[in-house]
């Protein structure tokens, strides 16, 4: 059998997100889909991050066992014909037997996009978080230090039935505006559920003043979800990068 | 009666572009409805610029007669507040009498995007063209230069009843290459139908090898729509500014 892995990218509007639902339409079904019509296997699609729903992706990596004889460098051109447009294959190729697409990821960096003005603009409302009331930059850029590093992030962290280990390290955190936008990066070895969102958030109301920048300390440090920010909106998030 | 002009911000996807039609929906009805609903008057809103079906505007103009007594300053807040979220308005102020959106527009000014790149963006394929084959940028330079100034644009022009003048002034045309974009800007003393879209994509034919840059000459001395490139797909295209 071959261990085939693919990087895909998608457009989340229409998608009640990654994973597999019972009564709604997922990126997972959808590109198995695509593989069986290609293939003609009924193949269990491993992705590296379980995007949610209105989430975007600009580099998602999934894996998937297949006795197809289709080249790799053709596979993206198969799947992308029997795909809609809001899902494209860009790459595929044959990976080691022993590469899992969620549990060989070393690293995940994710993107969020904030436009910050009077009004909303229609042609990326379905692309950013719109924040009407100026946001404090340099009051944002200075709660950002205090998140780097390895923390319990027990407080920016939708709580669930899940009892992962809370403590992750991220690597790089930064934001940059651009006229009326703000680019949040981040990278991390790992993220709790909404975690992304959740710091985003948080930031948001540093930079509205709702928060001071050194309270992140003990928001951290209080491992309470409540004292954190809201949870941004999905639509402005996008999944950049899996590094192995 | 009260001049008032609006400046509106539309994603075109969903709309028959922005003139009326009577079994079509286009923005200029959906503005005129909610302007109903503000101000309980049927009014008859003059565009700066028809854009077609798919095309975008992040800066389109339009001015309407009007008794209504709300400040111009509330009146985008009311407009919006009943608006679908593809529409906004974003200024609105008193003019002059004798001011008109289209006839006292003295410059237009757009962009078209193209994303050029093997494989096609799901979270912009409404917003640009995709041209999956390389293109020669320093020949698209080279051919702009041929286009810029004053000239008979009837090569450049989708065919059809009006008889309008065929010379146009472009006092602006750049080009600029970043990442896997291609950003193009035209600013000119008006528009004969489809100029923009038709330039666009004579520039990509000469990207393409298909058309050579000097040969932009011997296209508009033809005044023949044919030895021109491929009318560019409307969802590339955005109303960008309307110069008074």
């Amino acid at each position: 059998m071959r261990n085939i892995m693919i990087v895909i990218e998608y457009d989340g509007t229409n998608y009640h997100g990654w994973q597999y639902q019972k009564n709604a339409l997922t990126v997972q079904q959808v590109l198995q889909k695509a593989i069986k019509k290609v293939t003609g296997e009924e193949v269990a699609l491993i992705g590296a991050s379980r995007t949610d729903a209105g989430v975007h992706a600009l580099y998602q990596v999934a894996n998937f066992r297949s006795s197809t004889k289709i080249p790799t460098e053709k596979l993206p051109y198969a799947l992308n014909s029997v795909l809609p447009d809001d899902i494209v294959v860009v790459e595929a190729k044959d990976v080691e037997d022993s590469f899992h697409a969620r549990y060989s990821a070393k690293r995940k960096r994710y993107r969020y996009l904030i436009l910050n003005r009077k009004f909303p603009m229609p042609t990326i409302r379905n692309y950013s978080w719109h924040i009407s009331y100026p946001l404090n930059i340099g009051e944002m850029e200075k709660a950002i230090k205090y998140l780097i590093g390895t923390h319990d992030f027990s407080a920016f962290k939708t709580s669930g039935g899940s009892k992962t280990n809370p403590v992750r390290t991220i690597h790089d955190l930064v934001l940059k505006k651009e006229g009326d936008f703000i680019n949040i990066e981040i990278e991390a070895d790992g993220f709790l559920y909404n975690m992304v969102r959740i710091i985003t958030g948080t930031l948001a109301y540093v930079g509205l003043g709702k928060i001071k920048a050194e309270e992140v300390i003990q928001i951290l440090e209080s491992r309470d979800r409540k004292k954190a920010g809201i949870t941004a909106p999905p639509q402005g998030l996008y999944l950049m990068k899996i590094v192995y």
